[in-house]
């Protein structure tokens, strides 16, 4: 037997077979944003999925599907004001609508950052730790987190959306539509808004001048970074420092033996970890101090997701 | 059989007797700050305890004893670093020293806050719920959080230290040694800092400047603002409302069904309950919305405390 694992994210939506052992045995993807139309988008990620089983000898032979999906609640099965995803609706019944087009197959759904804490609790970084929290720094922020070994959902599937706590009041815009959520700041595009914000307000000479404002990505930033440029070292001080800072209030919450960090901007490494270990610390209240190792994902982005989702179909 | 229930406070210490109805049989109290020896504190309400125990048939009739207290470590049984207890060790070994002095009594310990949560679950409004986090708003300000029905102890057992998340980013100096903590700002002793910071900047006429401003309590403030006072309406205002924001980011966390605010200032009622709701829902991200109350513990503090703690001692 074996499950199929998807993760739906801002920019791709990638899927796949996996087996008992945790083995990915085939992968396919879309472009998320290239289906405007929510029912052409499902539609096409179904057969792409039914291609798939037929591989591994059909339907007959899924346990399950698993699903992460920003914003995505366990219990309902549904995604709800995703505000990186390109449908508008306030609820999505997701889970029912793959199930519906995949022979009544058992669907079930979790917030990315969720699927990503259950990959690294059974394949990953997480495996020997019972209290953690993985932090998803991508297109946006997202948090999965375990305590005593299982995924936290709280009273509705909705818990662990620490994105959104505040880490500068009335500060930057959010795509939640509130100010200065630590999403605003520390996934991916909050770098490049204090990129742009920081090329504008100096006159500091950097590697990133050189590049459209309007193509920036992380990735310059980063090889920046590596290249000794300042202002790129800068920016990435600020970024793990509020990254840091935020955590520090988290491991108030839960006590953890870790934080993960996972996905897009965790690849710079140590230009986020060192920075957001020495604020955490350095914020921390002092029952905490050197008690929280902060951690950086081994599993590769797509394949985590999809195993994490995928363990979900057992 | 009884259990012994301990509530270690900033002020006052107050233990009882307690059945296995949840009745509190007899108590007793002493003032913490009275004994700086930390071996004339312990020896004092030793023999105390032992004077209750004699009430109901000795130690024989004790199943065991369960102390809260701040800073209280529930895997090792010690206090560390309280900030507003009178005992400078970093590590005190309290349940150790009490169980020696208790004819080896079985001493359970843990966080005074995580005590009054147990007595919410069990006997207080938390009795139904399954996902809640009481916040406690005494000297200092302190929480417990029940996860699927459980109190969260985290990997060493101090979790749920939300009295010092930071609210305000190098804000107000904490007795933690750190600045803008929750605690700083909403505890008892955060709104008489309030108070006196209102009344030294602002002209307005008000009843809180007929009080010496070293003897002010938050008692008087609460009094002012039943007789209608603006200066102390706008008081617990500003109070609620750094709680409430810092309540809409705890909600992120967690996801729970309510929060109970619990001690001394919760007895304002309405004046502390309808700013934080106002402001929680105001700053919570939108799936969030609508779905946590706000609720004001109904039991007596020193019971709940004792009751909280005694239920460690079966």
């Amino acid at each position: 037997m074996y499950t199929v694992g998807m993760d739906i994210g801002g920019t791709n939506t990638v899927f796949g077979i996996v087996d008992k052992n945790g083995q990915v045995i085939c992968t396919d993807s879309v472009k998320t944003q290239a289906y405007p139309v929510l029912e052409d988008y499902v539609d096409t990620v179904a057969a792409k999925v039914k291609a798939l089983t037929d591989k591994v000898g059909g339907f007959s032979q899924i346990a399950g599907m698993g699903i992460g999906a920003p914003n995505g609640n366990y219990y309902k099965g549904t995604i709800e004001f995703a505000p990186n995803l390109p449908w508008k609706g306030i609820v999505i019944p997701l889970a029912k609508m793959f199930s519906e087009r995949l022979g009544g197959m058992k669907v079930i759904l979790t917030n990315d950052a969720n699927a990503a804490a259950l990959g690294e609790k059974m394949y990953g970084v997480g495996k020997d730790l019972n209290h953690f929290i993985v932090i998803t720094l991508g297109t946006g922020v997202g948090s999965g987190i375990i305590i005593d070994g299982k995924l936290l959902y709280g009273q509705d599937g909705t818990a662990g959306e620490l994105g959104h706590v505040i880490v500068r009041r009335n500060g930057r815009m959010c795509g939640c539509g509130r100010r200065g959520c630590l999403e605003a700041y520390c996934s991916a595009t909050g770098l490049v808004r204090t990129t742009i914000e920081k090329l504008e307000k100096s006159d500091k000479p950097s590697l990133l001048r050189e590049i459209d404002t309007k193509k920036l990505t992380s990735k310059d930033v980063y090889d920046a970074a590596v290249n000794g440029d300042k202002l790129a070292i800068e920016i990435f001080k600020m970024t793990g420092t509020i990254l840091g800072e935020a955590m520090a209030d988290m491991v108030c919450f839960s006590n953890p033996q870790a934080i993960v960090l996972f996905g897009g901007l965790a690849k710079a490494g140590d230009f986020i970890r060192k920075y957001a270990y020495e604020a955490m610390e350095k914020n921390m209240l002092n029952i905490y101090k050197g008690k929280t190792q902060l951690l950086i994902s081994a599993l590769k982005d797509a394949d985590a997701a999809i195993l994490g989702a995928s363990a979900l179909g057992w």
